[in-house]
């Protein structure tokens, strides 16, 4: 971990960031007629189907935000502000439901039994309200939170019916993405926020079994095991995931214990997901060794290597060991040799297990722009700041 | 196609249904404390999770009443008996909707917003109505399948929302499913079906692109072509299945244009869906070229390949011809070399596209006892009956 290595991965992640990432989305995404951002681009940026996801309208919307924040070329404001106006005039219901999927042209085709679309489009709220200093949008993205907060604690709301015979169980997802989004509504003082912030911290450690040295998808409320195939599921990039969202909290708190607990998780799910035979992280896996029920558990998804980087070079920073600097080099090298495409831009998402690219499109209903500039943006950061102080 | 030959794969399919996959089922599946059948079966047939699937059920119920019907075993009426019992002891909630999962101990887990539940549960009593000549079984099917058709017409009744920007689709599993369920309820004289028979046959050619040669999974009401992802979807295992579906009523309807079209879906789609490089059936495509969203796409499944042995023997039957054979033996050698497991029994039923195991259990939510054993019985048949032909 010489000063020359990480100013190396420093140049190589800036420039992967604004030659070949944001200037592929700032030259194809972006739908001058309607607003909002096509996001179903093929290898080279053509648009394959015109249908808009609100996943990543409001992803967009938040990364052009955050790269406003750090240099503030207005382009990126106006890209930022083009997301968040077809998200408010087109995405929301009145009761504040969000769809999943509109027309380019802005009509609803599809929502979900889920509070996801609800909270990209608070992360784009809260990142334009940001950037742009605009105080109606901070206001709009703290209702629609609560809202968010209200239904999740009772996913009936949102229409999903319980059945007798299901078991009572909770999901990593949610207590992960309340916590981000207090995160990025709060901007820095969270005081107001505090209990929820301890509710979701909690929930979320309910999902890390120390003796097993796992993070599991769905537990029990009070962190039980599940003993069938959707209990026993892990999936490695998303507790990855989780494990900076928490860290980040524990940073804030400075909570040494959770400090080390959300290390943890990085370090034990990127060891058990990492695949010893082709490398790359496994997208699902059984516990206890079974097959797991998705049919693509073995591909190699670009999400899980982005969150990866993000995860070790945090670790880095904290504890400066040799171990979190050798993972963080082994999955961006993975990346850049599997992902990266230096003709056209971007990161393709999908691999085979041997990792071939199985599917050639930047873009999809799941893949905007997001994960790879997110990633590249934070350890671009945090590789500077480490450059300075090695 | 000499009559060695035939006798040859006869005698192969015949071992592998009776020795090899049938008594897989019998030995692992059957649930003695609740009733029903463990579906989720490991490769050597151990329980892996104990939630039972209600698609699997109907089917399995379905599938040894049919192997009663051609030797009567009254092990195998009893095995059919128990998943009847099962499933309306269980299945059917008081409005004649049809669970998705049910606990080994019958309460409910899961609803689809679909109907396919529905549609196998009356699979499961026609099939039993006939093998065991109980009239009450006959006539619950009947009613049900009536509630099936009012609900297929119009989907919201099954509680699946409709948006403005959505495009009026029509999906090619509902008028295929439901002329199948016709013919299993029918046993033959299906005159008081007439219209709804043709009503389905119109409705599944709304999906046969003349012109481009293919079968498309989604269509415009009046048959026209989708260009988005969902339109473009080719699925050449299901387009097969259609195929020999339709063939069945072409042959009672003794409609030689209807034949000669459904030979034609099961060419065309066999031709497109076969992977040159690495043998087997794609699992999606996409019309245009572009890379299918389904992360899947390339895997082989277990069951295009058991529809294609069914369809690609009926074309034989039907038309002599050495191009139909030969896809026979083609498809049917490439399944017994990679799903056929001669150690435990069954088939596997995923692998990826180099044809390499993906997914060691040979029962899951998806895969039960049916379509390698409804195969195999089916091509047996045929095979016996070509036999004394040639």
């Amino acid at each position: 971990m010489t000063k020359e290595k990480i100013g190396f991965y420093r140049l190589l992640l800036e420039n992967e960031l604004f030659e070949c990432v944001i200037p592929f989305w700032e030259n194809h995404s972006i739908d001058e007629k309607n607003g909002g951002y096509y996001n179903c681009l093929d290898r080279d940026g053509s648009v394959y189907d015109t249908r808009k996801h609100i996943w990543l309208q409001g992803r967009q919307a938040w990364m052009f935000s955050k790269l406003f924040e750090s240099d503030q070329k207005s382009q990126w404001l106006e890209i930022a502000y083009e997301g968040v106006k077809f998200l408010t005039n087109n995405a929301v219901r009145e009761d504040g439901r969000v769809y999943f999927s509109l027309t380019e042209d802005g009509r609803p085709i599809y929502m979900q039994r889920k509070i996801f679309s609800e909270c990209f489009y608070v992360m784009a709220l809260a990142g334009y309200a940001n950037a742009s200093g605009e105080s109606k949008y901070q206001k709009m993205a703290e209702l629609q939170l609560a809202k968010i907060w209200d239904w999740s604690e009772d996913l009936t709301k949102v229409g999903r019916p319980v059945y007798e015979g299901e078991i009572a169980a909770q999901s990593l997802a949610i207590p992960m993405i309340l916590l981000n989004l207090i995160e990025e509504v709060t901007h820095g003082d969270y005081s107001r926020y505090n209990a929820e912030v301890d509710r979701c911290i909690d929930r979320i450690l309910l999902h890390v079994d120390r003796q097993r040295q796992v993070v599991f998808e769905t537990v029990t409320p009070d962190g039980g095991y599940i003993n069938n195939s959707d209990g026993r599921v892990l999936n490695p990039g998303h507790a990855i995931e989780a494990g900076w969202f928490l860290q980040n909290w524990a940073q804030k708190k400075q909570d040494a214990e959770l400090a080390e607990t959300a290390a943890k998780m990085v370090r034990w799910s990127y060891s058990k997901g990492w695949d010893k035979e082709y490398g790359g992280i496994f997208y699902f896996l059984d516990y206890e060794g079974y097959s797991p029920l998705q049919l693509e558990w073995d591909m190699k998804l670009w999400w899980p290597h982005c969150e990866a980087m993000v995860a070790h070079l945090q670790n880095v920073k904290l504890f400066g060991l040799k171990e979190d600097w050798d993972s963080f080099t082994e999955v961006t090298d993975y990346s850049f040799t599997h992902f990266s495409d230096k003709v056209f831009g971007e990161w393709y998402g999908y691999t085979n297990r041997r990792g071939e690219i199985t599917h050639r499109f930047k873009g999809g209903p799941y893949k905007g722009c997001f994960h790879v500039p997110r990633a590249l943006f934070y350890c671009w950061q945090m590789l500077g700041e480490l450059e300075k102080t090695v």
